[in-house]
């Protein structure tokens, strides 16, 4: 196995699965940092923040400070405050989203009519009441954008949460209208701010994750190299099926640093 | 214009506009029944009950019983009384086609897992668990069923709030299942119900309302004879335009007894 400069690290399915930690990743991880590599997470959740991940992430043995974290939400404030810094926005989300977008100095509105852009994510506190506000504002000309577009949320305990791609349905029944911009995976942002958080080209870095549609994709498309691990959604025999073929296939994270 | 003995008469747009009763509708019922026509009333909101229809039109001058109504919520209940008495049903929608449900003797569902049918209505109440537990029942094998597919429902003070299309669509987006069933306006059950009440054939009747797509085609479907009324939805641009040709193209409702 190739050694690279960089390594970004999808979390669930890969470094963990819930509450529990993946055969070797916690050695990786150490190994990979003793050798002077740098080290990206990613998650597409918006319903956590960074600072919420790095606790997970240390408490788990792998000691992580928010700025090593990349989150759907942080990409998308960060493509907001870059963008549209005086945009009024109706976030569909969660309090976490919410506080990274006050945090960065944007607006909410208080208002339908003067709502300049509807953000969608992931909402487990989502009710008729922001529905009806996110129709009034879109008929008013407000646009979509959304932090993800999966179908389902895995969570503690096995159960798949509806995630925010019912949502975004609701809408597109409502006003014809979808979503201008999905800012999380697989949208090259994410892996943008991945590589400028490192310093490196994306030639220099290994994408590392378990979904072939939006890690594996999403690595190839921002030109880095691409390891698929069998820990979590993708099954071997979907693998075989499917035309995305990763650079290497590993039985878990352990093998990134066999022989390399 | 000919005469008929039975009139089924759409409700909004047709004999009231929210709080407003359309010219001329108070003294036409009033002359239909001196007739000895029979009338029977329809809406395909399941937000109210027909006791709260009836009293609606009683207050406004047209005495009425719950027995001259007829909405999606009755046609619904109906069915699933007379073809799913044993179901459990899991119901996205307001109290009274709750209450309309088990007044009829049907049985709610406790857990996603024991529900036979999920039932999609109008719901202003509509949040975050009801779509979790529908997604829940619908993926261990429940039905969907729907009131109704409106996409938007008009209400008094002008507004269009979001009916039963975005959650359907909602529910689509998750589980690529839709409903098998859509039982108010234009399902033909609806009219089934109205000549069946009136003890009437379809032939001896008119269906008199403001839509084309739903009012007339239903209407057309069943054997009647049809009136479209300009006073609601459907401007005369749009009728020229559609494909969709009712018997009759009136003013206002108080044409129906001019001539005839």
């Amino acid at each position: 196995m190739e050694r690279f400069k960089g390594y970004v690290l999808d979390l669930d399915g890969t470094i963990y699965r819930g509450p529990y930690l993946m055969p070797g990743a916690r050695e990786v991880v150490a190994e990979l940092r003793k050798r002077g590599c740098k080290i990206v997470f990613l998650s597409n959740k918006a319903i956590q923040t960074r600072v919420d991940y790095a606790e997970k992430l240390t408490r788990l043995g792998i000691p992580a400070t928010p700025e090593d974290v990349i989150n759907s939400s942080l990409v998308t404030v960060d493509y907001l405050r870059r963008e549209q810094p005086d945009a009024r926005l109706y976030i569909i989300g969660e309090p976490p989203l919410i506080k990274e977008a006050l945090n960065a100095g944007l607006r909410l509105a208080r208002q339908p009519e003067e709502t300049d852009i509807v953000v969608v994510s992931f909402d487990r506190t989502f009710h008729y009441g922001k529905l009806r506000f996110a129709y009034n504002a879109i008929m008013k000309g407000a646009r979509i954008i959304a932090t993800n577009a999966d179908r389902t949320c895995p969570v503690e305990g096995g159960e798949e949460l509806p995630d925010a791609a019912s949502i975004i349905a609701a809408l597109k029944a409502l006003t014809d209208k979808e979503p201008e911009l999905i800012l999380g995976k697989p949208s090259p942002r994410v892996l943008e701010m991945a590589t400028s958080r490192m310093g490196l080209k994306p030639s220099e870095c290994l994408m590392v994750g378990d979904r072939l549609e939006t890690d594996i994709v999403m690595g190839k498309a921002a030109g880095m190299k691409t390891a698929l691990v069998l820990t979590g959604v993708t099954r071997r025999e979907q693998l075989e099926a499917s035309d995305v073929k990763p650079d290497y296939v590993l039985d878990s994270v352990a093998e990134l640093i066999e022989g390399a």
